[in-house]
């Protein structure tokens, strides 16, 4: 497994994304966000997703270099036409909007269809965070893999949801997660190493519970998180992030992801430093009350992302071989230098 | 169990209100609502709060007649000081300010501080979907009881959320839950009748799963929904429902409840008549999709409500006799007649 530093990652990903038609600002935009994501250990997120976009650029899907267009744009709102473009541009530029918004009305809310797979979803909310703002996503995602709760055909996505809430000293609380238990990538690395996963990540094809990775490839479906709540909040995700663009709902979606941005302008609302010390308030009593049975100590939302964050700062990030192999094999496609890699020291046995 | 219709409870609760100094447009508003949450089924947050309601206005924590007066207002948002009215009072008039400024700046985004409890949140975000918006709550609630995540003191609350989605012909998507995996009501009837929870919803005082609800009373914590994802929503009500109004954080927050009121105007964004044709549309495609082992039919968050609603209104509403008798005993201090009421037949054996 190499073991590579963000600066030559970032660099050898930007080039990828150069020979493959991006400028130079998009090339470094996206390879930043996907790199920024395997530093947080969020590795489903980060360059592994390289390839993907990269064929989906030479399919036609994506669309190199596309400025999202504003559609609408009235009072506190807007909606936007990503063209078809990298999704991080899409979702980001839908995220400025809305920061702007923020910052003549209170807030700011701005739908943005024809949007592609935009990463890392935590990334659009800190946006909002560092302007001060709560910062809130809601995505509808591509595909039907998810079952209604009581279901067991593919009907819904896995639509996520972020949000980001500024502190003071202490970092911004940031959360992403999908509305389904798992992210579909999860249970097919399961099912590649023959593991199990837990009951009541999946229904197989008789919708019945299963611990069989497998199980979910062969007519089974994801199930929502958190039983009928999940289940609602996928829904509302549709609602916002696709019926509300106007580019259709469930399957008849256009264009892959659909993202609603919303920024809630704090400095409006309330004093911003008396805020800001608020959530440090609270950040520190959570931190500083009791842990349950067998835990060391309480994490806030963000936590695990900023210490794994530090640790690939500063040994590098760590690349499984098989995600190495594809980028030298789509960089030799491209003519691009490979830097090279020293491969990571297995860890000592105990 | 005494069996009664919706007129009688409801003009029987106006009366008591009314005798407890509430006006005659406030009595019949709060009683309205609390007996539609029994109609609906969610008896917890119906009429069985009628008795805790008027031991607030007797000890001066909650205020009759109070109008909720604007503190900030400016472009799509506001704050609003409830006054520590009835809560019902302040959450509705956040949610009909947001709808107006919707109509204006195409969202409109309240804050209530100084608000109290509010009774069953789906009503105020089905304003908004009466007005072709998707209306979304967010409220820090009362009191903490519940654990962070990784921890087992109670420094969180049960800070619950809801939404509603219009559509054409079906009803609106309503869904309304605790960020916690239970209500605290829920365990506390458990304990009562001497039954077992499932394991997942409350930690004893150890900090171990347990499925006994008294160790809630002996030093427990409720649990998060959905493990760290319901964990970083209840963060994002303290932060929305508490921090944003300026009216502190966790326990230092004032006035019992705080409520993040937001409408969004469909109109703005999209073509109504499609937007709703497309949750039909969605609606129609999540009904008629395969359900799990073992499970009838697939329903849509609001239907058990909606159909328990329907049962109730032909039927009546069967009152639990503890509840009852409350009601009659808080009547009679107050000299409001008591109706007749004919007990509930017991379902005949199979």
């Amino acid at each position: 497994m190499p073991l590579i530093s963000q600066q030559e990652l970032q660099s050898f990903v930007k080039e990828i994304f150069k020979a493959a038609k991006s400028n130079d600002e998009e090339a470094g935009f996206v390879a930043e966000y996907l790199v920024r994501a395997n530093l947080c250990g969020v590795d489903s997120h980060g360059i592994i997703r390289v390839m993907d976009y990269v064929q989906a650029v030479e399919e036609g899907r994506m669309i190199p270099n596309v400025v999202p267009t504003v559609v609408r744009d009235r009072g506190a709102m807007a909606t936007m036409d990503a063209g078809l473009g990298y999704g991080q541009v899409g979702a980001k530029a839908g995220m400025e909007l809305a920061i702007k918004k923020a910052r003549e009305y209170g807030t700011g809310t701005v739908a943005v269809y024809n949007c592609n797979h935009a990463g890392r979803i935590a990334e659009y909310p800190l946006l909002a965070a560092q302007n001060d703002m709560l910062g809130i996503l809601m995505v509808k995602a591509f595909g039907a893999v998810v079952a209604p709760w009581g279901g067991k055909g593919r009907v819904l996505s896995t639509s996520p949801m972020s949000f980001a809430i500024p502190a003071k000293t202490e970092p911004p609380i940031v959360a992403d997660f999908a509305t389904s238990m798992s992210a579909e990538g999860k249970v097919r690395v399961k099912a590649a190493r023959g593991e199990k996963i837990p009951f009541g990540w999946i229904l197989n094809s008789e919708g019945k519970p299963t611990d069989n990775p497998a199980d979910l490839y062969n007519g089974g479906a994801l199930l929502t998180f958190g039983e009928s709540k999940g289940y609602s909040l996928n829904l509302l995700m549709e609602a916002a992030g696709a019926a509300l663009s106007g580019a259709g709902i469930l399957n008849a979606f256009t264009g892959s992801n659909g993202v609603l941005a919303l920024a809630i302008n704090i400095d409006f609302f309330s004093d911003v430093g008396e805020f800001k010390t608020r959530i440090d308030s609270m950040i520190k009593e959570i931190r500083s009350s009791p842990p349950a049975d067998g835990v060391k100590e309480i994490l806030l939302p963000g936590d695990p992302e900023a210490r794994e964050m530090k640790k690939r700062l500063a040994n590098g990030i760590p690349v499984e071989d098989k995600t190495w192999d594809r980028l030298v094999e789509v960089a030799k496609k491209y003519h691009v230098p490979v830097p090279a890699v020293q491969p990571l020291q297995p860890a000592p046995s105990h």
